[in-house]
């Protein structure tokens, strides 16, 4: 996202806040992030820092997209530079832990300033295919029209749409258990139960987020649009994402550990699955998908024997 | 389907209405379809035949699957031989050019009974993957609760789930435009768009299928269900279909005349196509990626400038 927007205008300056002092270095010297795109050249506006002060300083927004169970005590110790009025525009999704939060809460709960302006940025975009330039549509969502529109301004381009909604809950919520289907997507994968199952799967999910979402006071319309049901399409047909990859080892019989300790980046389906259940609890919504993939994290269940439930559930009048 | 409802039960019998006698025989002496599937085995209670009252003889149910184009002419030549109480399951997708029907109106008109009980199957169901007995979930549509209940009982086994539905518009305008969109997604694909293009591209042609589909008085949950959603994603995130096909070409720049001279199957959302530019009309529907792909099919428009104007469209809140 840093270069794309700083593509967008020359004479805008673009901070990143990186933590790996060698990526800051090849950003700076070789405008290249070696370890994530060491293909593309980066806009020379984008500035890498590994100084949160530097990268905020008279900032007019943050793009926010450090992983949501991070961002708490990330938030916390940036917290004294941050300007009341900077809007945050947020990447990261999923739900926290324990507290179920979303990021709509986590921010200004975090920077204990309730009116911290914020936005959620969310659609299908793999990032490669946005750094090539190739068309691509998402949602930016936020209670403030005049901030939509600002963000939209700021980020749209000839080959990225940006479309507004006031949904913030719809497109959070979306985001987040988008995460959990792609897991069990993978796991559809790792069985080899075919397309047919793959898309039973998806469908169900869509439906059991839009039931979960509209009783957290979504509009349905939210998911089953770009950022709900768009982005799920994306991120369960298409083998790119990390939470992917961990169902394809869990259905093809690996274990939870071993999957984990292998991974050097985070996938946040698996801690926003074990979120689900309570939140399906809290809202008394049927969600068999969904939870059967939480139980499965939690070894409660095997892939095969989860199938088994799922096709045997009764055969019902669609709603 | 001939297959799959044989192998439930041995002692019934299953007749299959074949034009090609080669096929006919290859059924009847071999067990196997040598045409489409020469590497299953089909069980010995399914019975082909040339003669359409040798099939239709003491017939508890029919299954329909004649390309809806064809399906007036077809209908109307076996219709003294239909008994008026025969449960007709359509399992043909489409709009009929020019009348703009759907298989509900053709069956009953072209049989000159309106009372002949009509049930649409659709969902997102390659064939292959039934015949391999691999997890699937279809929809039987009708407005007659019992007839659903039969026809669920008829199909239903340990590997196909069959939910049930009184929403025949939804069901029937959902399973004919997907075949447009899956001509769309071919585009994408053909033009080498990407994957968040093809994410974009399908979301939002699922929403205009909504819009006009619940003017026609179709409920918008059927859309986004399985027979609906998931079938749209099926036919455009997998590549198997003659209607993605038909795009990939297009794409790639290929003129409609020599890929239809070069196909030997029917591509029902062809003809769709053109019916949905009146449908769009006639429903007062702003439909920009399904009437996108009729221009394209009548010339008026290449795929290239059809891109431009989708991404030039102005960007809109979220409904």
């Amino acid at each position: 996202m840093a270069a794309h927007i700083a593509s967008r205008k020359a004479q805008m300056e673009v901070y990143m806040l990186v933590r790996d002092p060698v990526v800051c270095h090849s950003i700076n010297d070789n405008h290249c992030n070696n370890k994530y795109f060491p293909d593309h050249k980066l806009p020379k506006n984008v500035v890498a820092t590994t100084d949160a002060q530097t990268a905020l300083l008279k900032a007019d927004y943050c793009l926010h997209a450090v992983p949501v169970q991070f961002s708490t005590a990330f938030l916390e110790g940036i917290a004294s530079y941050v300007d009341p009025a900077l809007p945050f525009i947020s990447l990261s999704k999923g739900l926290e832990l324990n507290t179920l939060r979303m990021m709509s809460q986590i921010i200004p709960q975090a920077l204990r300033n309730p009116r911290q302006p914020f936005i959620a940025l969310s659609g299908p975009s793999f990032a490669l295919e946005l750094m090539n330039k190739l068309p691509t549509a998402m949602v930016v969502a936020t209670k403030d029209k005049k901030l939509a529109n600002a963000a939209q301004q700021l980020l749209a381009s000839s080959y990225l749409r940006i479309n507004t909604s006031s949904d913030v809950t719809g497109v959070e919520i979306a985001g987040a258990l988008k995460n959990v289907l792609a897991i069990a997507a993978g796991i559809v994968d790792g069985m080899h139960l075919g397309n047919n199952s793959m898309a039973a799967l998806v469908a169900q999910g869509c439906s059991e987020i839009r039931w979960l979402a509209t009783k957290m006071g979504a509009k349905p319309t939210t998911i089953t649009g770009l950022s709900g049901t768009g982005d799920i399409m994306l991120t369960c047909f298409v083998n790119l994402s990390r939470n992917r990859m961990v169902g394809v080892r869990l259905g093809s019989g690996e274990k939870l550990e071993d999957i984990l300790g292998s991974m050097n980046q985070v996938a946040e389906g698996i801690s926003t699955a074990g979120a689900v259940i309570a939140l399906a609890q809290k809202y008394n919504v049927k969600m068999p998908v969904s939870t059967a993939v939480a139980r499965i994290i939690d070894n409660e269940l095997t892939p095969k024997k989860a199938v088994y439930e799922l096709m045997n559930l009764p055969q019902v009048e669609e709603v």
